[in-house]
């Protein structure tokens, strides 16, 4: 009989006193949020000096090792939940979530299929149906948890271009007549979703924008004709709600209308911004939502999941089954499949699966719905708040806001062309930056550099988008202050 | 200004208590991993009862909310980490592992690149260059970690795509003249990535197998001359280092000949099996994925770390980079880029990623590389002292077995035909899982019905091994016991 080598197993006394060490270094990270610098300049020798090490041989005691993590994390991680963190679109890591989060862990459940985690999968399937009735997408909660918004566009235009293909009697692989639709102002996931499934990349229609940056309807209905009439197959029209530049909406109903027309798959991004379909002023978005074939939304962003959790809905599970299941016969019995024999990987594309789905339970369980929905109303109020300090301070120009998300730029008393606006500017931006007390990300809009806020955070305040205004007047005046007037 | 509404934060005192509270709930978690049943049988409508819930609008005090996890998980989970689990192929979890995932939960790092979390990145970029030199690809740890071996596979098979595609001087979205080499014992994630990709069904080759179920060399290379005789573009061949039916490893030194003379990509498929590399035994293995482009493997599966951890490594950069990078002007000055400047999102699929990397460094770190050798190796020993009490039984008859999976049968001293020995042991298996002392799961050689067990658990000993002996023998004896002798 073979012998026994070292364990790697701890006994539970073990666990438990180490856990309880490691929950004071969770307490830590907790606290840090609210420590300024948001974000540490560094270089990456300086921290590859801290961490670098040759693969390690031997043993080390479990305490010193888990000491040893916080250290690089603490001096030079990016505190995403920071109340004056308002850069890209990065969420805000609830408490709750992020300790069910850790049980998910400790369980470690693999999420195949239900046979192979019966609990997990009910509870992901029940997070999916509480998903899809928050934003109304109104359909039974068919989709699954992915690891973010790239995953979950993915998933939806594969099955977008695998209805097209049935569609268009086209065989596998001729994939080179399909077109997609997406305007200028899209994520960039999906163009990189678009060229991994083959699509043409001249096949990649960038539609037109209007002065609001939303998808021109005239421009898509104009390139969906022209297509058809060069006897292309246009697969699918895909809809932001929610840019990650402007947080643009698109016309969300006119898309349907013409996703209809033309007999397209109909895909809504609301990566970012679908959540907010819960605050009354936006719920319009979820009529159209309860139009689209399918909708990418992500709990890690605006409903404050700690990463991972996107989210794909679909509206019908045989086609995600077509796209996905490799054992075709299934199809035919989708609708009437027992819950026993569910299996996610019959429609996404991954095999094994983290349970993503428990920290998004334990966060809306514990704040409930309306209080969620408080949180998002908040952040749009103080979207709101910004433009009005921005609209009231001579010195300052609104570029583009919508939901959460609001641009701006300081505008010196001296007239300046764009060039030396976009260079003042971008010096704004990485002063507050490197100073540390508060982040944003840059973005060009039309040519003129901006400021960015994004503000997917329950955390910020309006005290902190006071400070945000002052320190961007302080700078500014300061830069500009040899300028003629 | 606006109001604040009720906030979703915590006291950091109030953290530390609910933490401390579960701790305990993750220690009983861990516990469990010793209870039996290894899995409690279900219906969907059972566990259903247990957790369905109409979406909460209200409020739920947080330490209730976290304790109600706990049920659902312990009555009607799987306890992938119990000794006697010895189904699918599936990770058990390294305590170490789980307390410093909770950590990387905390800090909730968004690692898309260098600059939103250099810290998070820069351990990240060490676990792969660790994970590397573990293995032997000799590839200075490029690629990154995945959510699991699906995603490994299909990340490896488009850059092979974009690279065929480019040494064939074809047009983006021309991929119905590629075609792709794997085995028949390959995994269906390969056939999977295939389909997303846009490969056309028909130009997926599966080649025969010997009679150790490898892939036929003659086989790969007749096919892979008649498809450049019909005018096709050979793209890649896929080599199996370890499948999951049985652990076989295909000639991959024999593999890598064909693929240079016919300069085809050449990925491994090391998901399940690559770790065992570590072990001087299968060292062999590291001559050949240090010849491959791209090779898969999951640090959830074999290296003991909790979900989701996969892992793929990419010979060279430039490559990955023309796969995902959208920026193209990137490519030329990858080779020099500075370490600031490093993305993740110019090498893989997904934009926001989980911080992945800081639960295998903690496992590396505080067991060494000799130990977790030690525990590789003894999961082989184990295997093997499986095969020695089978050959040594009369009734059990041993139909396929490498690495750390086995795959056998129990004989009646009755002659019966196959169907009649597929019954018995299947009923053999059911009853198995159903009493819940051991969990294996089943597979079908040649068709013939076949217990499969597979080994990749540091909590397995000896004597789990002789009582899952004695209980197909018990079994088989009842269920034969009426049987003409």
């Amino acid at each position: 009989m073979p012998n026994d080598p070292p364990s790697l197993d701890m006994d539970v006394w073990e666990f438990r006193r180490l856990g309880h060490q490691l929950i004071e270094q969770m307490a830590q990270a907790l606290a840090a949020e609210h420590q300024e610098p948001v974000m540490q300049p560094a270089s990456g020798q300086e921290i590859l000096d801290l961490v670098d090490e040759d693969l390690p041989r031997h043993t080390t005691p479990p305490e010193q090792v888990l000491a040893q993590c916080s250290d690089p994390l603490l001096q030079f991680g990016r505190r995403n939940g920071h109340p004056r963190f308002f850069g890209y679109v990065c969420g805000s890591a609830e408490p709750v979530a992020i300790l069910a989060d850790a049980l998910a862990t400790a369980f470690n459940q693999n999420l195949t299929a239900w046979r192979s985690s019966p609990a997990a999968v009910e509870i992901e399937r029940l997070v999916l149906r509480w998903l899809d009735q928050m934003v109304g997408f109104g359909g039974d909660g068919h989709g699954m948890l992915v690891s973010g918004g790239s995953a979950a566009n993915l998933q939806a235009l594969t099955c977008a271009v695998y209805q097209a293909q049935e569609r268009a009697s086209l065989p596998t692989g001729a994939r080179h007549q399909l077109t997609l639709y997406l305007s200028k102002e899209a994520h960039l996931s999906m163009i990189k979703a678009a060229r991994l499934l083959g699509l043409a990349e001249e096949h990649i229609r960038l539609v037109d924008v209007d002065d609001q940056r939303r998808l021109r309807i005239e421009d898509l209905r104009h390139k969906v004709a022209a297509d058809l009439d060069a006897g292309l197959v246009p697969a699918a029209v895909c809809a932001s709600a929610g840019t990650s530049n402007t947080g643009t909406i698109d016309g969300l109903d006119e898309i349907a209308e013409v996703a209809t027309e033309f007999g397209l798959w109909y895909h809504i991004d609301g990566a970012y911004g679908a959540p907010a379909a819960m605050v009354p002023e936006y719920r319009w978005m979820a009529r159209a939502f309860a139009r689209a074939d399918s909708l990418s939304l992500d709990p890690h962003k605006w409903l404050y999941a700690p990463l991972d959790s996107g989210c794909v809905l679909y509206r019908d599970a045989s086609e995600s089954q077509r796209a996905f299941a490799l054992d075709s016969e299934y199809i035919a019995v989708t609708q009437t499949e027992a819950r026993e024999s569910f299996a996610f990987f019959n429609h996404g594309a991954e095999l094994s699966r983290r349970f993503r789905a428990l920290k998004i339970w334990a966060t809306v369980k514990t704040h409930g719905v309306d209080r969620l929905t408080q949180a998002i109303a908040h952040n749009i109020e103080l979207r709101r708040h910004l433009d009005d300090r921005i609209a009231g301070h001579p010195r300052l120009e609104l570029l583009g806001s919508e939901l959460s998300i609001s641009c701006f730029r300081y505008r010196p008393a001296a007239t300046l062309d764009n060039d030396a606006l976009n260079a003042i500017n971008r010096r704004i931006l990485e002063t507050l930056v490197a100073e540390g007390r508060v982040l944003m990300s840059p973005t060009t809009l039309d040519g003129r550099y901006a400021l960015r806020v994004c503000i997917v955070n329950f955390r910020t305040r309006a005290h902190d988008i006071n400070l945000l205004i002052d320190e961007v007047v302080r700078l500014g005046t300061s830069f500009s202050a040899n300028l003629p007037a």
